[in-house]
């Protein structure tokens, strides 16, 4: 049973990061038949690992309207089965070819790249199943609002349409505004959906909003600015993923198109902007201004 | 605006093809950016093709409760959705690497692998977007109950785990019963969230859709043996796709298992038995009669 976030961020994501754990464990008992290395894939991709800044950011926008933090949890796991899945299906071959994610061998290396695509599909199914699922929250409206936006932000009009627009990066030139759109649909659409998930499980009406709206809009870019500079700084044992190949793609990125000092500087900038969005909030609104700092600080 | 069904079988087949292209034109407008070969892809597949049996159970099943046309169209199109990227993703190299679907090349020949894979991802979220939509049908509870079902049966307990089964099918001598299970996964959960479906836009409790559970049930085996004997004795430009590749593969299928005429007669026996659990239904279910005799006299 999930319990309220304790104020320390470490403490918080400790806790989200254990609880996520036991929520995927409890979602996906292996089956004694042939569909066994299929759970096996979704829970070596789902359990034990990544920074779980989606539930966190859930969980953090939730307990601003006193939600149930299952409830929160739930929806929490739930668009982090997104993000899962979409790490599994841009590690295949045919997108990123990618060997490591989150310090383990990716989902079509441990198993194999038909195993991987039903992964990432099954935890895709997953995500809805959740945010449908009565025991995630009692109200019908709340429900179908969380399916809807959720589907909204991983579709051909958000993530999806994002990957699209980065697998034709390479070389195509894109200018600031271009990558600026594509990050905010690749990683800023999800992002986005986890504090509307807080304000549509609080039954904040949309015009009420506007503060999280603004504060996901340059959390998520700040984000994508940091991932750029570990690309190029980090160290891949701590990032857990190979780095390095934005640059050797030739792709256009924040960083090759500001230089790595505006980059920082433009992040930064972006940080205090989103605290700037909670101003309406008092000290409940702490963790998520926490949060806000750790985005450009992490070292993975 | 979708209207109600004709009584004749073809005259609506005839209609609901042209609807469901209608429905997919509409949502699926393709932007002057960078996402364009996303949405090229998604028509290719979506647009012109395909039986369109999905769409017209649920525009069949709700007509028996006075459901609107319309939701039940767009309810319809959003399980075609599924099982579109369904197609998609079984179509590709590392799944069942087909050259040739609905009489059009695979969307990865068309495309290219990873646009299929995103084209895939993007079909499944925004089938979820259309149940989740208050466009779709004003009762929230009706909204979430849908997303709810359609995520049980395309997820891992429903046609991605029946994919997985067919996978490591090959030369598993699978028996009859796990062949049985394996369809029941693969094809038969969706086909039965159409009947499913027509029943919750109807506001049916559970326990008033025995009768049309029966005949999905046996409708999806009969539909599912029907499509063995297609692939052993069809002609492949009838059928729109490749024929033989099971005894290719030294697959265990119904066919296999029970010779061609035991297999026929099963599927006989089956419609019967599917017609019959709409002993209930007077005059408004001969449609789904001449669906279920149509599932096994089709030449595709």
């Amino acid at each position: 049973m999930a319990t309220p976030l304790p104020a320390d961020l470490r403490a918080a994501m400790a806790q989200i990061a254990a609880a996520v754990d036991a929520e995927f464990d409890a979602l996906l008992p292996v089956p004694d038949d042939a569909r066994r290395p299929l759970y096996e894939a979704m829970r070596h991709a789902a359990i034990g690992g990544g920074k779980r800044l989606r539930p966190l950011l859930v969980c953090a926008s939730a307990q601003l309207f006193n939600v149930d933090p299952q409830a929160a949890l739930r929806t929490g796991t739930a668009i982090e089965a997104i993000h899962v899945y979409s790490l599994i299906h841009d590690d295949l071959p045919a997108m990123d070819d990618d060997d490591m994610r989150r310090g383990k061998p990716t989902v079509h290396k441990a198993f194999d790249e038909a195993t991987a695509i039903l992964a990432g599909d099954s935890l895709h199914a997953l995500a809805f199943g959740l945010v449908a699922d009565p025991d995630t929250h009692p109200d019908p409206f709340v429900r179908a609002e969380l399916a809807l936006e959720l589907a909204r932000a991983s579709g051909p009009a958000g993530m999806a349409g994002g990957q699209m627009m980065d697998l034709v990066a390479d070389g195509a030139g894109f200018d600031l505004a271009t990558v600026t759109r594509l990050q905010a649909l690749k990683t800023g659409a999800l992002i986005g959906v986890c504090l509307e998930a807080g304000a549509i499980l609080g039954r904040v009406p949309p015009e009420g909003r506007a503060g999280l709206r603004g504060y996901a809009r340059d959390l998520g870019l700040a984000f994508q600015i940091a991932d750029d500079l570990l690309d190029v700084e980090g160290d891949a044992a701590a990032v857990g993923k190979a780095v390095g190949k934005d640059a050797a793609a030739g792709k256009a990125t924040f960083l090759s198109l500001l230089g790595v000092d505006r980059a920082r500087a433009q992040a930064s900038m972006l940080v205090d902007q989103a605290v700037e969005h909670l101003h309406g909030f008092g000290a409940e609104a702490d963790l998520l201004r926490q949060v806000a700092r750790y985005a450009v600080e992490r070292d993975r």
